[in-house]
């Protein structure tokens, strides 16, 4: 049975998945990097996503790793993939060089028709345009029977919620304060969809919590 | 210098200080008692507020008794002396019988006058109808030097967030989901009113912030 998952998704003590104001230079809003500190020294972010060859081991380590087995697919709200807002810039093929961290089709959620665009290393981006439940099927059918895992960002996160279609979601609590941003709870009432926290597990950086329905 | 401390007050994954609906049923709201579960078995629970001989030591313990040290004044949100909403029913004393686990006076934030009530122990209850400035000049001026402790509700604690008026607050997170009820950081950017937090200490039961200016 294909699971919808979410994996490594970093929140602060106040809900906020991203600070305000994404920018070039703030692609993950004003203060958002602080948000990652328990996943930007890992063996994993070090090795898949920088190609280096060390990185911390253990329970960080462990979730970070566990957020990439076993998908086929992802799908990617629109600002998790550009800064721009409105029509695309075609220039622009996401934040991640030549060959993305995904090495299978990542889906995005837009309002703005655009080509597909294959990357190096079996990424390839697909711009989705009919909403949540055609990217979700489109993703589902093109992962060869593995689960999809959803990137984010917290409003994506939230719209999949809402219609009861996640079925596993890993949140990595950091003990910081945002105060604005990307509210993953905003209006999302989890425990009358159905979900409830399953397993925590603490480490020095993140307190580690997965929900399921 | 005379401080003022929220201690030991519990909130959910999702941010709620409590659950919906309160009543003579659910004094901490629908799903509330569930916040609670890393203070209740502590021997500072059990003695001071049960009046028991047992109760358990370490972290959460340690918390929990930290918030009742050089305590001298007391300020409460109406919801939390009293399940009643509008005029005061002048038989309700309390949640907490004859000797409540104060033995300080404690002001209750209310739009209803009502005469001072004293309680066996050294608790009297005051109630204040000219807002939170006034209730914390009170409090500090009766706290013979000792520090003010805010026992809640949410929106209270909000209110003297926002004024900039909270010193320190302890926060612990239980983990689990309320969904809805009374949400900690609703309109309150705690980034933006400079506050941080300072410190963070993870137990089996919770994870404990400590926030500061």
């Amino acid at each position: 049975m294909q699971k919808l998952r979410v994996e490594s998704f970093s929140i602060s003590i106040d809900g906020f998945g991203a600070g305000p104001n994404q920018s070039m230079e703030n692609p993950l809003g004003v203060g958002g990097e602080d948000l990652h500190q328990w996943f930007l020294p890992t063996k994993t972010f070090q090795q898949n996503v920088l190609g280096k060859s060390d990185g911390t081991t253990g329970v960080d380590n462990d979730f970070a790793e566990k957020g990439f087995k076993n998908i086929g697919a992802w799908i990617l709200g629109r600002n998790m993939f550009s800064p721009y807002r409105g029509l695309p810039n075609l220039n622009w093929k996401g934040w991640w060089g030549k060959n993305p961290p995904y090495h299978v089709p990542v889906f995005i959620l837009t309002n703005h028709r655009r080509e597909s665009i294959e990357m190096e290393g079996g990424t390839t981006f697909h711009f989705v345009t009919e909403g949540i439940h055609a990217a979700l099927e489109r993703a589902f059918d093109s992962a060869n029977g593995k689960d999809v895992r959803i990137g984010g960002g917290a409003n994506v996160i939230r719209q999949y919620l809402n219609a009861k279609l996640i079925d596993e979601m890993h949140l990595a609590v950091s003990p910081i304060l945002l105060g604005s941003g990307e509210n993953l709870f905003l209006n999302t009432d989890l425990r009358s969809l159905g979900y409830k926290c399953t397993e925590h597990v603490y480490t020095d950086n993140a307190t580690h919590l997965i929900i399921r329905k």
